[in-house]
């Protein structure tokens, strides 16, 4: 951080947080950002989506629409940039590039949380909870693998929440009709009968792959 | 205005407001363009001022301490330029010069509330409702006295709500007595007896004047 | 206007807004007139559209089911009516007649924002920039024509923002390819190949015309 | 009641709800009154007081200065009506008159939280929690003397909130030495040394009272 | 109720609200509840539901995953409780256990709104509005059926809102018509031409049922 | 931290924040907390200061009137306790025993902003920015000395804001003339003539001081 507080202090103006990304994870970084009093803009390419950001946050944070320029600028002006662009089950794009990160201020964080999906922003390579952090064109990033490792209470609560409703329909009918029954159960397949299920995974492993229903009776 | 709108438009930066004077004028606008959807800066010189404004807005307005430096700044990113800098019954202090307003963006308007106190911006002059604004070095300029005088209905209403409590004590007590009985209205008070009683007012037209309570018997 | 101000003053009753449609001209309406302090209401059709407008602001509108008699009293008390009552591509339906018009108080405002379609109420007629306004029975009507031209910089970065994904598609796939990919795009096609593709347009001018599908290989 | 909600429902008009005076009694049913979703509109005199009371509920109440223009017509649009104007020690104002309520809509209810000092409503007499309630003109009249003991939980903690500091000066310092060193609790003195010590009770009982500080050694 | 206020008092902890149920019934309790300063949780089942929920209150209203465990922990907190768990056209499920409800601190209160499906809390049986609660385990039950009834000008606004657009399609195309154009209104047949068209109606009564499609020429 | 997370996860129940003052720290604390969707409750001995809150945050959060055994149990109930009661120029009060931190979750935070003037925890004692925290019966204690160092940009201007009225004063008036003009300049004088000025100071030594008053002529 560039030593300045997050937090509103009367008169001092606030540090600004971009955010790439207002899905779940950009949205609850917008959420705690703007807790803590900063200045929060959110990039996002779908315009819907920008609607319904601005509807939440009820005209609290800036929202701005996704190119080359619009990102550039903000990440140049970012004290904090947080990077929550990801694409389910592929690798995350690359939006921000060296050059960007090079024109932020010095001390400016940069958090890439697509980092388990290799990451959005160019200059972001894994780290771990015990060796967090490093320094590129000196700006700070913090790209943990797993964040949510980190606070197990709260991660263990909120997976379980998600995931129990499929267990029970795994206990109460067992796998194939479960499967059968449920479209979205059938999509978080990967392996069935000793074959992969997945196809963004098959392609990225380059293997062979087969639908999980053409495996089911 | 520089064309742009002062309403939130999704994936559009919205416009900036510079609000200078924290006062009920500022306060106000800041309301109002708030509402709007505008991103608004207040500066003000009383730092307990901008915490009172951080706790009525909730944080949504950015405070500025006043000085030359953080003013210079404000202006210059302003799209919307709100003067509301007023010392009650003097002249108000001009504390944006010229050279602060030519370096604002083409086509950003300003507008100087404080105009009937000679106007807390270098480049206002006065102007009247049916000949309202000027440019100077591009910036367009709104500096109409007695701008409440736009919008009669709801200015009597206000003005009578602020009146009625004096004009109810005058009728019920008489004009001597009540001036006596509440400070306020004592300081109020402009000529009595045929003399200056109003300090502020005969220092600016050189003249003399007397404490309206030495007046009193 | 009748000179009162939208925006609040304390201890004066606040304007009165009527919206007439609950879309995005007159949620974004609403959110304006709500931020300048006004005493906001939005009449609408669609139930479920007004229980999400309550949630969306929070409670601070009062939103009305469409009907004449509601749409009536609701307008009769209004300082400022707003008619955003829209059909994409087809006129749009005359919810307001000259007799509810004409029990405004005096010196009320109505600007009618689908005047584009036709508008929405029976007062209205198309004006320009230049000469915006007119009276009807004591009540002004400002029914401007393209009024997002007003504001080119918002807008063009507006329409931008809404245009640029199609733009890229028909760049990287070209017309037929990206039309029959999208059933957006497709919906969006006015002529192809010579022939009117879009029936409302075809219909309002009495002319034939071929679904666009039709006329790709 | 009308049989209406207060609560907000999408489509339907709020109940309208009239508050007198802006103090602790006025601020408290606006909070709640605002909470369930009515158009709320508190009176009072005191125009610095209106101007924090919009601070405080961030523009989503009406404010109206006092006068009997004003409070008659409030009066006649409310569905609920509640009076929380309070003289301490002394009779309450008697702001509303028989003529304003008789002028409110059949079913309509008037709540007088100033009862225990005589009401601020002409028409309300003190009822107790096991027959609340009586009808004037069509409106139903809640005047429940010491209405606090409906919820002896709440009331009780609060209470005691409010008087334990005073309670430990008392334990402290001994009654002579704790009236001497704080004013607020010389003014709450009503007898010592076996005279009546406080004005207003004196008063309004037609006999003598000593100033407590007389009777202090 | 424990005899404590659902209002809120500064210096004096909230009443606690537990609703199961984050529907229209759920979402409606907790505007009010929150509004009266209540400290309220939601209990439902569906995670995106809680998300939206969260959204829309801003963070004000704890979401919690039903599961019994938390059920369990949630009610016994409550100082009210608010059953609103319904499944359109069949009985409500009991989530809340005579067990738990004894657990509950005395002159805790339940209102079971699901109780015209036979309620979703195991101790809550049909009450009148002249007789309207019981006491079980010491926690006051108030289960009254039709309880709309109570404010019958708003119940019948809101209704006649939501089914107008019904009656004018029938009014406009006859029954047959209007039924083969709407999969809203077909849902909503129960009889037709002799015939019980609603399989959970059929079922809970044990008879036979034929879609109404089946009987539309 | 007990491995939760303060941020708000829908259907997972939030993080528990205690602050002890409702100060300028303990209001601040209560905004970031709030900010991050803890569910906050601030104790304060001051009910005025209570009430203000009440206002400041619109009810969303909770306070408790300060006495022991209300510290006591919200002591128990948090995952975060700050301490933030503050005496100027005095030791602060030790509010919280060691019996109540023992009685707190195990892996709870303990953060003691008031450590510069000894503490107001039992169990606090000073650490430093590189070795800030230790165990004390399963409770995690942070309390560094001179916190705002950690952000030095922020606290920087911050502070600056502050003093540089008083600054500007002592540069155009020198120090005597400013003193006098100025009681609140007066009340922060330590040392003048080679006297101790300052009663809570000399005090806390041991020393004799003289009011600087006396020392100007």
């Amino acid at each position: 951080m560039r030593h300045c507080l997050i937090g509103k202090f009367p008169g001092v103006p606030p540090a600004t947080v971009c955010i790439l990304g207002g899905g779940i994870v950009g949205t609850n970084a917008a959420k705690i950002a703007l807790g803590m009093g900063a200045n929060v803009t959110i990039v996002d390419l779908n315009l819907n989506r920008l609607r319904e950001l601005d509807d939440i946050f009820n005209g609290r944070v800036y929202t701005l629409a996704s190119n080359s320029y619009n990102v550039a600028r903000a990440v140049q002006n970012a004290d904090l940039l947080i990077g929550g662009v990801l694409i389910p089950g592929a690798s995350a794009p690359r939006i921000v590039t060296r050059q960007m990160i090079s024109r932020m201020k010095k001390g400016a964080v940069v958090v890439d949380v697509a980092i388990d999906q290799g990451g959005c922003i160019e200059t972001a390579k894994p780290t771990t909870h015990s060796d967090p952090s490093y320094v590129v064109d000196g700006v700070v990033h913090y790209c943990v693998t797993n964040m949510p490792a980190a606070v197990p209470n709260t991660s263990t609560l909120a997976l379980t929440n998600a995931t129990f409703p499929y267990v029970l329909r795994l206990a109460q009918h067992g796998a194939a009709a479960a499967i059968k029954a449920d479209p979205g159960m059938c999509e978080g397949v990967n392996t069935y009968a000793g074959e992969l299920t997945y196809k963004a995974v098959a392609q990225s492993l380059g293997r062979e792959w087969k639908p999980v229903m053409d495996l089911l009776h």
